[in-house]
């Protein structure tokens, strides 16, 4: 089977990039050619406004970047209809030779665990019959659980060739909160180090256990491009540590600030753009897929370009 | 609008008990008959008989619990017809008078935590318009990403009257991984403090924000049963917070080790149990809810009674 991390580092090198398109249908943003089309009027009718939206973007997209990151919340709020536009967009981003990236941030213990982990994964299974439910590539996690509430996340992406992308320091302003309060090993006199950073040594750890021939493994941390200097940080603590950078564009990350997220062959980090992208201009605009097209192009401009591999 | 902590004490005067009924639908633990009926050929036939299994719970001990816990990842796992059969039982549960808590542990930022939280709780806005999606009365959230992070929550709690419970200690073996790590105030001279100690003291803040009549708040923290000291710590620390109490039973916490999670009268907790309620006998015998009743029953009778206000 071939590893998660080798898979992301050929289909960065091949598009030449490490932008991830973030897909996050917002109503009230969506071309208005599109919400005039399905309307309002029910949750079903959203969900496929948001099913055309999002597949008329992978289909402008699927040439341009790597990889797909679906925002679940968002499905979600469309209840189970929203989750069949998911599973629809899902399908019609592997078709067009896209990895997909589940963003659910996902946590819970034993078997639970492994529910949402096969969903998301590997397929879930009933007497003895495997069933694909998301067929994601890699899903977000959160690790406040400890190791054995992320171990199933762990198994399931392991049968399948997948990733698990562990929240270490979030885009939020008000991430510090708990992940930069100060931990000191009892009875150690070293100066503390945040939170964060455990979780960063945890997951280094976890990403340790199965690397790929590109040298990452296939646990990668979430750090936020609003961190600049955290970024830098981790990238120097984490070598064998794929990134997965939020907050690009519209939340204010800048290209300067997420250049430390990468390695020197320009691999290492997956930066994700979601709003800047998806909704660049006037919703009126009939021609916003050539938007969505120009904004896809100069977010690549903007990061490092990675040398082409065919 | 009634506060949600004074409908959950009002709940559990009424029914003269804390238990919540966890709905956690497993399909090698259900009852014969059900799984025969339906079979296992698809993600339809699995979710249509989860659906048939918790609803008849649901009939079994509506009159004997105030409220029900369903576990989203097992609905999860049957994709986009595992979640119409969460939105159907907790339309019955809410119909037979039960309180409904959406077990999710879902946790984001601004506006995609909004979609998360207006889904399970409020309901979501389209062009101006609300929709109910799953209608919980309360939501389980994770605290790692921060106070700016769980506020959407908390909005959509208060304009429904709804609940949000947030982990703090949660019941794996593994929790201290990052929950124990002994937090030093910067520049404090004071000893360091536990992480869940940290999250406990915003938790109790959050709490204080919006009180009820009982002097609950309608933010809960998740302590497990299965670390008695730690809740007996919190129970002392946070007199204004609801805790909902998961482990007691089939992961091994015992009646004893609740006891301290309530208030002198009795309120205050939550306690779950779902695999002993749910699955206690032979999965052959078809009088299986005459058992599930008795499970009820039983753990009704080993918890304190809470005096009877009709």
């Amino acid at each position: 089977m071939h590893h998660f991390a080798d898979r992301v580092s050929e289909a960065v090198r091949y598009k030449g990039t490490p932008l991830c398109v973030g897909l996050d249908p917002r109503w009230e943003s969506l071309p208005e050619e599109i919400r005039r089309r399905h309307g309002s009027t029910s949750l079903e009718s959203v969900a496929a406004a948001f099913e055309e939206f999002c597949s008329r973007v992978i289909d402008r997209v699927a040439d341009l970047v790597p990889i797909v990151k679906p925002q679940s919340a968002f499905f979600e709020a469309c209840g189970p209809a929203g989750l069949v536009a998911l599973r629809n967009i899902l399908h019609r981003a592997r078709r067009r030779g896209l990895l997909t990236l589940l963003d659910g941030k996902r946590n819970d213990i034993a078997s639970t665990a492994t529910a949402y982990a096969d969903a998301a994964l590997a397929g879930v299974t009933f007497a003895g019959h495997r069933f694909p439910v998301w067929e994601a590539d890699a899903l977000t996690v959160n690790p406040y659980l400890g190791r054995d509430a992320v171990e199933p996340f762990l198994q399931s992406a392991r049968r399948c060739g997948g990733g698990v992308f562990v929240l270490v320091r979030t885009s939020n302003a008000g991430a510090g909160q708990f992940q930069d309060l100060v931990v000191t090993r009892s009875g150690g006199t070293e100066p503390g180090r945040p939170l964060f950073l455990h979780v960063a040594e945890a997951v280094r750890a976890w990403a340790r256990e199965n690397l790929g021939s590109c040298g990452l493994g296939d646990v990668g941390a979430v750090v936020g491009a609003t961190y600049p200097a955290e970024l830098a940080l981790l990238r120097k603590e984490l070598p064998e540590v794929l990134f997965l950078v939020p907050g690009f564009g519209a939340q204010g990350g800048k290209a300067e600030d997420v250049m430390a997220a990468f390695r020197p062959d320009g691999l290492g980090a997956l930066v994700n753009s979601s709003r800047a992208i998806l909704f660049p201009g006037d919703p009126a605009d009939p021609a916003w897929e050539q938007h969505v097209e120009k904004a896809t192009r100069d977010a690549v401009a903007a990061l490092p370009r990675v040398p082409h591999h065919p």
